[in-house]
Parts: C-alpha cells; structure tokens; sequence
C-alpha cells in the first residue's frame, strides 16, 4: 500500500539526508503517486563511529515505495551528491540521470562495484527537458568547486520549484557559463513556487570569490618560487585542474598528475571535453631527472589522507617522489571542518623537512564553492520565490538560512529535518508528518545502522578495553582449574603480573559464590564479570569489557 | 653522575615539553652545576591516545638531575604551565615559585591530590627579585588571558634571559599593570642575551586586541538582548569574569555563577584581591523565580566538554537550570583548533532548542592572550636580543616564528625541538646535545608513555574489534569439545550465527593442522588467530584482534 496514492495532489518533499548535516545529500519530490530523487550522497564518518568510514542516509522510506520512483537526478558529481550511488543504488533500482562529466564520474564508481551492466544511466544535457511523470525537469548550469555543477529547475503541477544543488556565483568561473541571471531572472518573472538550497557558507557575509582570480593569484605566488613545486587541491575541481596547466605553461614547469583521483578525474575530465589545452603530462618516475625549477607535482591529499599521495610524499615514503629542502607546497584547498589537527600534523611534517608550506592562510589561493549571503541575497531576488527551503546544512546552517530568508523579504521558510514530509504550496511549507530516516555506516564489508552494537562497542573498547577469561569447573560447580585471563587495550599491558592479578581476582570472587550461582552459567558469567571489572578500576583505573568462557566438566572427569 | 657540572659554565637550554606542541611547557635552564625549571604543564590528548585524558611531558632526563634542579618556577597558571605539578612533583620534590593567584590555583590542585601538606610553594610578589644559586629572577607583568601573566628576567653569569610566558599586549587590560614598554626597554638598553617566548599565535600579523573592546562590545550586545544570557568563557579569564559582573550591573541582571571551576577561580581570584566590584552572586537555584531579562548565567564549557555546564545545560539535564526559548547563549571565546567538531555540535543542540547563540564569528566578543607578530615586532624592538628562542609551538609555528625574528633583524635564532640541549652565548644558541624527552599519558590512574601497549592496543580494537576464542584439546592435541568463541566490536554483532561461524572456521582449522602444532601451545594460538582473521576478513571486512585460551585435559581425561 503505497505512501502516495495516485489521486493525492500534494506536492510533497522529504529530505533523507543533507538536513542536519553537510554531506549525504538525499532529496525527495513527490506528487500524484510519483516520487524523484536528487542525488544520493554520502558523508565521512567521525567520533561517532569510530573505525567506519563511509555514512550513508537510510532509504527504507523510499525502499518501499520504489515502484514510485521514477528517477535518480544528479545535480553534480561530488561526492556528498553521488557517493552513496553504488551501495544504495541495489536497493532503489531506478534510472539515474546526469550530465557527462557527472555521469563519467558515476560510471567510475559503478564500474568499481561491478554494477555498470546494471544500472541504466543517461546522459542528459542542460539544454534537454527530462520529463519524469508528474515532474518536468531541466538543468540550470551554476559555478561551483567542480565541472557542471547544476540546479535544477522543477516544473510541477503546484508550480516550479528551483533546487539549486551546491553553487556559488562567479563571473569568470574558468569553465561552464559565465552567469544564470537571465534565466532566472525570467524563473522569477514566472514566479518561483519554492527556491531549496545550500546552506553551506550561510555565516559567510561576502561572496565566494572567482577562480580567475585564485589563479592570477596562483600565478604571482608560483612565478616567484624557485624549487620544486607540489600543488595541491581537489581533484574534482577541473577549473582548478586547469589553472594549474596554465600556471605551468606560464612558469616553465613539467607538470606531472599524482594520486589516484587526481588521475581518475583528469581522464574522465578530458573524456567529457574538458582540459583540452592541458600541457603534456610527464610520468611522475621522470620528474627526479628535470632540474627542480622546472617541475610541477599537482597531486592529491589536501586533507591530509594519511594514503593519500601527499601525506605519502610528506612521510618520505612515495616510491617514485622524493623532494629536497626548499621544495614548495601549495595548498589551494580549504581545511574542511574537523580536519584541522590532522592537517596542522601534516604541515608540521612538511616544515620539519624543511619544506616551504602554503596555505590559503598565508595566501589568497583557494576560493570556496558555496554562496556566501550576498550570494544568496542575489539568487532570492532573482527566483522571487514564495517560499525558501534551506537543505545542505547542519540545524544551525538551516536555521540562520532560514532566519536570513525571512529579513530578505521571503513570505515563507521552514527548517526541515531529514524524514521529515513537507507539503509545498503557495501557501507555504509545512511538515505534514515524519518517515523512517537515518544513518547507515559501512563497517567493514556491512552496512549497519549507525548504532549498531559493533559501532558501540567499538567506542567502549577505545576507552576501557577488554578482557577475556576462560574459566572451568566440574559439573558440581568448582574450579578444576585455575582461571586464565587476557586482556587488551589495559594499562601495564606490557606486565605480565596483571593477568594473573586479575585470574586471582576472578577466583576469589567465585569461591565466595553459592551453589545456585555455580550451577547457572549466566550467573557465573557475571560474578566472573564483575570481579575482573572491581579489581581493573580499583587497580588501574578502567572499566573493560569482559568476554567469558565457561567450560564444565562432563560428570566422571576431574580437573 | 650528574649532567651538568658544577664548574661548566656554559648556560643550557633544555626545553622538554611545548616545543612541538601547543601545551605542556616545560622548560629548562642550567649553568655551574645547577638546573630551575619554568613550569610544568599538561596537554589533553587528541586520536594520538584514545581512551586517555591527560599527557604530560616526559621528566626522565630531570629526574636523574634533580638533586641539582633548585626550583620550579611558575610564570601563569593555565594547565599547560601548572596541569602536570600535581603528576610529576612527586618525582622532582623541588620547591615551587608563583605569584598569588597563580599560587592559589596551585594549592587546589595539590589539595586534590593530597599533596599540598608535602610541597614548599612560595609566593612570590613582581617586585620581589628570587635568588636561585647561579640565576636571579624577576616576574615581569605581562598582559596575558589569565590574571598574573608574567615573564620572567633571569639574570644569568652570561647575561640576561627575558623568558615571555603565554603573553599579549594590551594597554587596557583591565587587570594588572598597564604596558612592560619601560622595564623591557631598559632591560633591552641593557642588552638582553635570549629571548624566549610564545610562538603560539605567529600566524595573526594583527595585534590580539584588548579586554576593554570585549568589555564594550559585550555589554553593547547584551544591552539589545531580552531572555536570559549564558555568557560562557574561559573561568581563567579573570578579566572577562569582572566584564561580565560589570556588564551584569549596568543590563540590570542578577548573576549567577555555574560550573565547578567557574565557582573555583572566582574564589581564589576574589582570595588574591580581584574581583572586589564583583556584584553579588546569586544562587543558581534562585535563578528561575527571576524574570528572564533579569538574569545572567556566567558558566563554563565553551570548549563543548560534555560533562561542563553548559552542555548539561544544552541538554537540559542540568539539575537546577533550565532555559527558554529565545534564551541566549554567548560565547566569548575561541574555539581552540580540534574542537571544532565538538563545539559544532553544541551549537546545533542549542539552536534545535531554540536559543540564540552567539560566537565570536558573529560578533566581536572575544580577544586571544598571544602576540602576533606585530607585538611580537614590538617586543623584540624593546628588549633587543641577540638571540630569539620561539617555545610554546608546533614546529611549523617555531619555525615561523624563526624565520619572522631573522626577517626582523635578530641576529641569531634557532628552532628547538623537545629534548634539544641547546647553549646560549653572545654568538647565538646552537644544539650541543639531546637528552630523552617524550610524552607520558595519564591511562585510567596509571601514567604510561604515550606509545605504551594499551594505547596501541585500543586504537586497533577501535577499528577491528575483537575476538575470544576458547579452545579444549585432550593431551594428544584433539578438540574434546567444539572452539567456543565471543567477539566484541565486530559488525553483524546482533547476529549469533557469526559466533557460531567463527567457532566453525577454528574447528575446521585445526582439524588440518599436524602433530607438532597440535603438541605446542603457541603455534596452536597462532593456527586459532589465523582461523578467525581469515574468516573475518574474508565476511566482513574486519581484521580483528584475538585472544585465545587453551585448555588440555590431562591424560585418561576424555572429552
């Protein structure tokens, strides 16, 4: 029985994932028994699942009503829009459409999981109407840090509604159109139902900035260095990718591409007809033989990856790159959130080499991809939009969007949370009810909820550790032989007395117990449980976990 | 056999902690035979040591020489100058040295830890001058984000030593002497051998500004605001403590205090004569039978530490406060590199329930307590070294700094690294030898070395998980009963088949192996641990750490 029926005319929208965090991007538009969905990110794991590395949102809602949905529709092809795509995509089944750059990289993705047989992708173009059911969809081109970046323009049955995907305004972007302000100006004239957008950059009052200008910028910085050069950035960034081309042509230098992606995206880059003026590139084995002033190393690892080609150069153990005291190293990226310290070790790395370090503190060479609120001032009063949505936000992103939409004349705004179902209208956005959401963590090869007991227990063992015990007794219920203990993760770890100190415990413990607790192996477990547990915060200060081993003797054997 | 002998007349220094990372600071000073120590601070441990509070700086070298250590002398006390005194006194036993306030905050932390009857702390006053076998000394006021910032001029055989501490300048400090400009001017007449100073903020050229702006900007925000204000700062920040009396006054707010070492500092600030305009305190019981616009909250936790005030708050488990919407929430602070996650995460809960936060990116509403470089500038015009020593850094700030004081005209300069001997002489500051120095971590009440087994462990355990496995062979080596296993942190948790499989892949394992692994303990732990990664790499992606029993019945035993 489906959620939307055929005959219900609301024009609905629920976010899966993207509200409440920045990352994992999942959108739903619903109307008259049809759902689309635009993009399927993921997000990277932190504190809160320790020894994961991807995070998906939950899709159950859309899972059970994936006969009604038509359409996957990529806005661009980050990794928060598309990263999810192949663990999820077995579970939604439907067609996925996306420009050619963004469908290169899906493909990449597709074919690494073995699902590229599978899925139908098509290739769309901005010019083209896509029209899926209820919903009749084009493209709208907007700059933003990677090839074709999009909104997209949603024509519906309540009136057009303009999802701007991620974006940022630039009049000299380097590659795609220049401005969107005549198609939406002429969106506004119509008269936008709804404008849902990027909260990323909402505590940024000024603009983004231009790439020309990062290059210019680059360009000053790099014609005074002397050395080698490694420079720095997200691989996705075709402008940027460019740029660097530029800039090495300009200063004289070889410029050869290292890291995986760097590679990956330069390949898909130049199939979808990008980078055609790119100078040669020379194989990174030949860079140790031209003189030092003459090579550009554009590689991968702005973060601070620890596998990454960077923190593999920085460590000194990259097995064709090896640099010299006075090298240089640009990094024209931000420091996303939550990566400061792992950075901050990484340029430390660099620095004791003996490296020259540069970073968008010390040198204007990194511009963002999201809109600052001049921006998103600019695009309110040119879509005129009866209501404002803000998505791509943790709450206090939606909110301060929201709140600013409202001083910039908007007549309606709401704060949706993921799951949650909001019902778009001239009247305004309210949320009509909530569907099942969440996160899902891929952990080793499963996918599990985010709270999944591995997960938890994961985090406890981080802090207190674990110890086993195997303890063994005859059928009447005594020890028949001393118990054994290990343990993990304890302090004095490297003492050898802790373990027998905590066997002795252990046996202390169960000689006090009665026959009721020797006869009941569940009981057992916990006196042995708790008698380790006693002796380690009373003599080490933690509390482990304990894992018990109970093993009784057949009648007839002794110990 | 000591280091240093009494005859040697070089003068040494040793740094030991805060050179090569932004806390800890332990440094030392040695010439004739004789050593003093310039505080002793502790740092918090970051992914480097899950499950660990504390790190302090590795005291072994010291320890050897403390017979000839005379004292320890304290320039402020924030933790990373005082936290480690009560952890590592024990293994020094030299007298103690510091102003009043900072003298105070001492003796509460020895109180804790039952040691103030056992150490000599002496109260020292700025005009004193302290005589110490080969160095005399004389406490500086510098401005500083704590009451009783100081450097100190040590007056050594070689000349004078002008060590900063953590210092800013600010000719409105609101507390302490106004500007060092005369005493660093004459000391610089003089001609000042070493200076040695904070390199913590090289990357701000602009000057850190003054408590006065704060106070002004701050009472003109809260002026505009209705509800109840949290005002959250550093409870060190005795300055900001009195802005937020002053302003609590003139907005017509009774204020409360909330937070341990809120009600602490306030206490021993008001003990060593601060605060004396403080307004009365009310109780934070009372706080909800005034109206909203009448009240100030003055409580700890701008860092997002769970267990502080205001997370409590933020939650609404906090047992006496609970606020209302619209209720706001300044923070008048920074967010110290690493806490971002953390402090995001605050905010949001914040905003989800509907408060106003403020942060110093919305507003000016904080200053920092260390020098860019224009101070930086300033200080080395006035105290004209021949030698500039940056301490209190990671080495890209050292080396930063370095390279700022050459570009400054400094003679001579050098980067330390913890450990380095180095000897300071008119012809500058060169590395003559490196003794052992490192990071120990306070483990559950344990003080291991950071690299220490159970740290290494847990950070394994926190990706991989573990399993235990108790195996029963009879004395010729064959299973008497099926492997029992039980894992902790590995994904499908929930499943009880993974036990079982597990269980499986041993047997099945074991039954291949011949007589000569069967008859030796060790290679059959290697054959279950084999078994059990094997099977877990290979379903589900996990590389587990195992520990493993075994059992052997003695003969005429059967199974």
């Amino acid at each position: 029985m489906p959620y939307l029926h055929a005959d219900d005319d609301r024009l609905l929208f629920v976010p899966l994932g993207g509200c409440g965090e920045i990352g994992m991007n999942l959108n739903l538009y619903g109307t008259r028994g049809r759902w689309i969905m635009v993009d399927c990110g993921m997000s990277f794991a932190g504190d809160e699942a320790p020894g994961v590395e991807l995070i998906f949102p939950d899709t159950q809602f859309i899972e059970q009503e994936s006969d009604a949905l038509l359409a996957l529709v990529v806005t661009h092809g980050h990794e928060d829009h598309i990263g999810a795509i192949p663990y999820l995509w077995p579970y939604l089944k439907c067609p996925i459409y996306a420009t050619e750059f963004t469908a290169g990289l899906i493909r990449d993705k597709l074919e690494e999981e073995g699902l590229l047989d599978e899925v139908p992708l098509t290739v769309v173009s901005p010019q083209s109407e896509l029209t899926l059911g209820p919903f009749s969809i084009r493209y709208q081109p907007l700059a933003h840090s990677i090839a074709e970046g999009h909104g997209l323009i949603i024509e519906t049955p309540k009136g057009p509604i303009f999802h701007t995907g991620d974006w940022k305004l630039d009049d000299r972007p380097l590659i795609g159109p220049i401005s969107p302000a005549e198609a939406l100006t002429q969106l506004g004239e119509k008269g936008t139902l709804a404008l849902v957008g990027d909260s990323t950059n909402i505590f940024n009052a000024s603009e983004s900035g231009s790439e020309a200008a990062v290059r210019e910028s680059l360009l000053e910085l790099i014609s005074g260095m002397t050395g080698r050069v490694v420079l720095t950035t997200f691989a996705s960034n075709v402008a940027r990718l460019e740029t660097a081309g530029y800039i090495a042509k300009k200063t004289g230098r070889e410029i050869a591409l290292v890291g995986r992606s760097m590679n990956r995206i330069y390949r898909v880059a130049r199939e979808a007809g990008y980078l055609a003026d790119f100078p040669p590139i020379i194989d990174e084995r030949d860079v140790g033989y031209l003189p030092r002033e003459r090579v550009m190393i554009l590689c991968t690892g702005c973060q601070g990856e620890p596998r990454a080609a960077l923190s593999r150069i920085a460590r000194g153990d990259h097995k064709e790159l090896s640099l010299t005291a006075g090298d240089h190293i640009v990094f024209s990226s931000k420091i996303i959130p939550g990566n400061e310290k792992t950075l901050g070790g990484l340029f430390n790395t660099l620095v004791e080499r003996g490296f020259d370090v540069v970073t968008e503190k010390d040198h204007f060479i990194h511009v963002s991809g999201h809109p600052g609120r001049s921006e998103l001032s600019q695009m309110m009063a040119w879509t005129k939009p009866s209501v404002v949505i803000p998505v791509h936000g943790e709450i206090r992103h939606l909110t301060r969007h929201a709140e600013f939409a409202r001083k910039e004349g908007i007549a309606h705004t709401i704060v949706p949370k993921n799951g949650d179902v909001i019902k778009i209208s001239e009247d305004g956005a309210v949320k009509v009810d909530s569907v099942p959401s969440g996160r899902l963590a891929l952990d080793g090869q499963e996918i599990v909820d985010i709270d999944a007991p591995s997960i938890a227990e994961r985090k406890r063992l981080l802090f207190n550790g674990v110890v086993s015990a195997s303890v063994r007794l005859s059928s009447a219920g005594k020890l028949t032989s001393a118990p054994e203990v290990r343990f993990l993760g304890l302090p004095r770890a490297d003492n050898p007395s802790l373990e027998s100190a905590l066997a002795g415990a252990v046996e202390t413990h169960l000689d006090r117990q009665g026959k009721s607790v020797r006869a009941d192996d569940a009981r057992l477990e916990d006196a042995v449980r708790i008698a380790i547990r006693r002796y380690a915060r009373g003599q080490v200060g933690k509390n482990p976990q304990v894992m018990v081993h109970i093993q009784r003797d057949k009648k007839g054997q002794q110990g």
